[in-house]
């Protein structure tokens, strides 16, 4: 497996989630391999899978003791939090993994977190959000490295395993003979991840043949660092956006600076759709001096300015 | 159908594309409608399709012919330049089609050129070049305008449906009672797109909906424009690159540079894996000051500067 751990200093304490899946335990493994002993191994039992969530618990919980590894374990009712909030249990389940490693973090004075995701969940993740639609800010793949603020603590993730496939995992897996709990991960239990898994890429596959996944990380290798590089040149918005400064922007720089904008202006969507509507103010020909954008917000251009307005 | 065709002069030439099927047949009529009398209609004969692209031709000609338009028709035995260049039939039929395009542009004295690409071509050319690796610079989604040089001509083409569904198109040839060839567009003679368009897509739709046409296209519009902008970005390369130069830029226009540079050095590979090579020796770190690349090239670093050398 050529996964580089060098960088990371064994003797310094970091968080690790630890699902029970192959993927947590084998990097669990790895990083015990490396020298790191001040491991803080984190599980939060999703309440998805019945008396299994609870095993799962039970079975990380017994891999921490063996190797001397503090542990929290955490406990979310995930289905309650998606039906009440009424996002997917995809989202919810994300948002209270985020919520519990914050929490853990806060609590134990400890603000890296290594998670185990790899080359297929990458894969896996960018399709979801080509074919979900992502929106206008990038395709959200994931990095190897990635500083994420969550309820006001600042996380730095680690993702050692981005390059590496499930098959090495598996054959990792295999030939150190470990244990795991099958199918702990977290995809699992999300009916579309697991389709996207089982069906969707491998149906790809006969298609295009075995490269396909290939070319998708590639992609999203690519398209991520292009978008940290954009994402860099876009200055924190004003209140007022000047039409002048934006006409003589590129499009791509156009909509990510609308697209700041209506962050900052707490626009409750800032999709294409959205960002479009605003750039269609921009033109010497445009009809319109004003467009509806959702929650009763109207975007306004008046002496050469756009700015907000609320309320119908 | 929302399609804008104010932005064209009727009094100018343009030669436009008709393979006889609906899409190029629905153009042609919406490029009559707006009143342009002086289309040059250029069809070429794939050869891929036996009597039916005889049958293709004759059509497209009593069109032409019905319409008082020029008429340019081109032969040309896809087949056998495909075995002949050891290219897929899809690469030859489309390097055909331009030459075709480049030479009827140098002998009728006319530079702009119509094509009937619409939204769902937008889609499968994005996805097609997903899937089979579209290399470092971008996904090649097509453009609604844009100048290529082919053989030394440069053309303008010009792309109107790039935003129309094939449903919508379908829709209008239907309440015009227009006549079209069954299957005569270039891309159904292509196994490949063909799957694409009849069952991956298909497929794709019944697992995430509808939408997932929508969000593609949102998508290679949105990357579309980041890259042309990106592009903008990149100065012409120099023979030699500096290291500390590139050090200091962002991984992406690194990435970038580099391609820009292979393509100058003329590598007969330029996509990730060259580029990826080239990049490892910019660390302090780096192992080797040297990387292989094919066709007998090395990229070689020395005195801070990498250059090319060939030869074994």
């Amino acid at each position: 497996m050529k996964i580089d751990l060098t960088p990371y200093d064994p003797k310094r304490r970091y968080l690790i989630g630890v699902s029970g899946g192959r993927d947590s335990v084998a990097l669990l493994h790895l990083l015990l391999e490396a020298g790191c002993k001040r491991l803080i191994v984190c599980h939060l039992d999703h309440h998805l899978r019945g008396r299994a969530s609870r095993a799962d618990a039970a079975f990380v919980e017994r891999l921490a003791k063996r190797h001397g590894l503090e542990m929290v374990t955490g406990r979310a009712d995930v289905t309650a939090i998606a039906k009440k909030k009424r996002i997917s249990i995809e989202t919810a389940a994300r948002e209270a993994r985020y919520d519990f490693f914050a929490a853990t973090a806060r609590g134990k004075k400890c603000r890296t977190l290594f998670l185990a995701h790899h080359a297929d969940d990458q894969v896996e993740t960018f399709l979801f959000n080509l074919f979900r639609g992502a929106g206008a800010a990038g395709l959200g793949a994931m990095r190897p490295e990635t500083r994420r603020k969550i309820n006001g603590v600042e996380l730095l993730i680690l993702r050692p395993l981005l390059g590496v496939w499930r098959t090495e995992i598996d054959a990792y897996i295999a030939a150190q003979r470990m244990k795991f709990r099958e199918d702990a991960t977290n995809a699992g239990t999300i009916p579309l991840r697991n389709r996207m898994r089982h069906e969707i890429i491998p149906a790809l596959e006969k298609w295009f043949g075995r490269e396909i996944r290939k070319s998708v990380w590639r992609t999203a290798e690519i398209l991520t660092a292009e978008n940290d590089w954009l994402a860099g040149m876009i200055p924190a918005p004003a209140c007022e956006l000047s039409v002048a400064e934006l006409r003589k922007m590129p499009v791509a720089r156009q909509r990510r600076v609308i697209h700041a904008w209506l962050k900052l202006m707490k626009a409750p969507d800032a999709g294409f759709d959205e960002i479009e509507s605003v750039r269609s103010l921009l033109p010497e020909s445009a009809k319109a001096a004003k467009v509806n954008l959702p929650g009763d917000l109207h975007a306004r251009r008046r002496a050469k300015k756009i700015f907000m307005e609320s309320g119908k």
